[in-house]
């Protein structure tokens, strides 16, 4: 099976304009279909901003919503797969206690849409990272979403989620080829993003795609300086793609062979012992 | 709380000498204490070598045999805690099927000995390596094994083990504060030393001291290549201490105030949702 070539986009866009980032996108689609992946994965909360606070509610969209209709006519019209990040109001009527968003929960959520436009997976951001992220986003509670995708199985988590390796492993044990992380990572989190990721695809023989924003933004306590260095890590734990600090587009190949032959290599699913593992899921104490 | 001064004895010894060895244990012990440190850490099979064939069984001695004795000694001597690799042969007559190792089973063993020279903790390897481990050793069942050491929580594990997050989550989970891990790492897995053991220790917020064996050693198809590097890596994911690839007596600190105040600012295990990971546990299909 022939290498499939991806492209990151690391990138905050203009927070709080849905419409500008939605050019955004286009044109990284127009750039990195013109550039030969049949994949684009764009940052945690790309279509409106990270650091928007209470913004968040009033921007947040269904999975389905007009968001959704516009990335998948990019998608579509360059004929490659998007893999986005948004705040997701879902739509079961299911309150908030507090009463904030309208009513309805706001999840942080991605959503993959195959190169014909059709929506392919919709995944909701499991472990929720501190204040800001628990004040105004009610967790998912599936931990492991995919999809197929051009002979790969394609995973989803976001930011937080990967530091566990608890998540990464289910994804593995569930056949994950390639997992999909948009992420908001900030200073001083950089070790994250330069070591831990790149552990996760070694000790799950997978490649890990980890999209990050760039640069300040917000304000106060809710202030973040986002520090780039979205990566494409392979399963011998080696970037196949870098970025610096800035905007940047990226590509790197996704190589089935050499997953194969990595994993043959590097039995780690067949040696594990789970009747060793009980403590892992015993609830917390 | 002072820091706790470490030393990692990084060396193969000499391979099939077991007299050699102490000889270069009780050095190492004389040099370390002198050198300020509570605890020296010796490499997986420190006792006996590694890659020493079918000499395995002839070599392998009961956790309480004549060579702990002389360890317990040497301990005592110099007042510091040893840890130690070694081959075990079990007492409880629970004969391999195939015959091999007059009728009881080796485990890779690990012993700690405290400063006065009574056994603290005993560890089965329970994750084996390859084809050679799997030939000659019989795998350990209990996964965590502690013991209270200067005020720490010390937790063992050998080689591979570590490979596996679950079984360093597991000892976060019970508290440990610096996990101990003889090692045999060999070429080509720098990428474990380098960047996977500082990960653990970071993804679960405690020091690890992974100690390895150097240089070539055995024949044939059970010839390996042994790769130094080893460190103490703390919860912030840098290494105190970091060797090369030639024999080398390291020391690092281990800070219990650094580990309390890195623990509050990055709570994973406060955050981690075990409700979720119920497919880490699931018998292997």
């Amino acid at each position: 099976m022939p290498p499939s070539r991806i492209a990151l986009l690391q990138s905050s866009g203009r927070p709080g304009d849905t419409v500008k980032n939605l050019e955004i996108l286009a044109g990284a689609a127009r750039e990195a279909a013109a550039g030969g992946a049949g994949l684009l994965v764009c940052p945690e909360m790309f279509l409106t901003g990270y650091a928007i606070g209470a913004d968040v509610a009033r921007l947040a969209e269904p999975a389905d919503g007009p968001s959704a209709g516009a990335v998948s006519r990019i998608a579509a019209e360059h004929g490659i797969a998007v893999l986005y990040g948004y705040p997701e109001r879902s739509g079961d009527g299911d309150a908030r206690s507090d009463g904030a968003g309208d009513g309805a929960p706001v999840h942080n959520s991605a959503r993959l849409v195959g190169p014909d436009g059709s929506p392919l997976a919709d995944y909701r951001k499991t472990h929720l990272f501190g204040g800001f992220e628990r004040e105004v986003f009610t967790p998912g509670d599936t931990p492991v979403v995919q999809a197929d995708l051009g002979g790969l199985r394609v995973g989803i988590m976001i930011c937080y989620d990967v530091e566990f390796p608890e998540n990464v492993r289910a994804h593995a044990l569930a056949g994950t080829d390639l997992l999909l992380v948009p992420t908001a990572q900030m200073h001083p989190f950089q070790f994250v993003a330069e070591s831990l990721v790149p552990v996760r695809a070694f000790e799950n023989q997978m490649y890990v795609a980890y999209v990050n924003r760039t640069g300040h933004e917000g304000a106060g306590a809710d202030a973040f300086e986002f520090v780039g260095l979205s990566c494409l890590a392979g399963p011998d734990g080696l970037a196949r793609a870098r970025a610096g600090r800035g905007e940047e587009l990226l590509f790197g190949d996704v190589d089935p062979d050499f997953l194969r032959a990595s994993r043959a290599a590097n039995p780690y699913l067949r040696d594990r012992r789970p009747d060793l593992y009980g403590a892992l899921t015993r609830p917390r104490t």
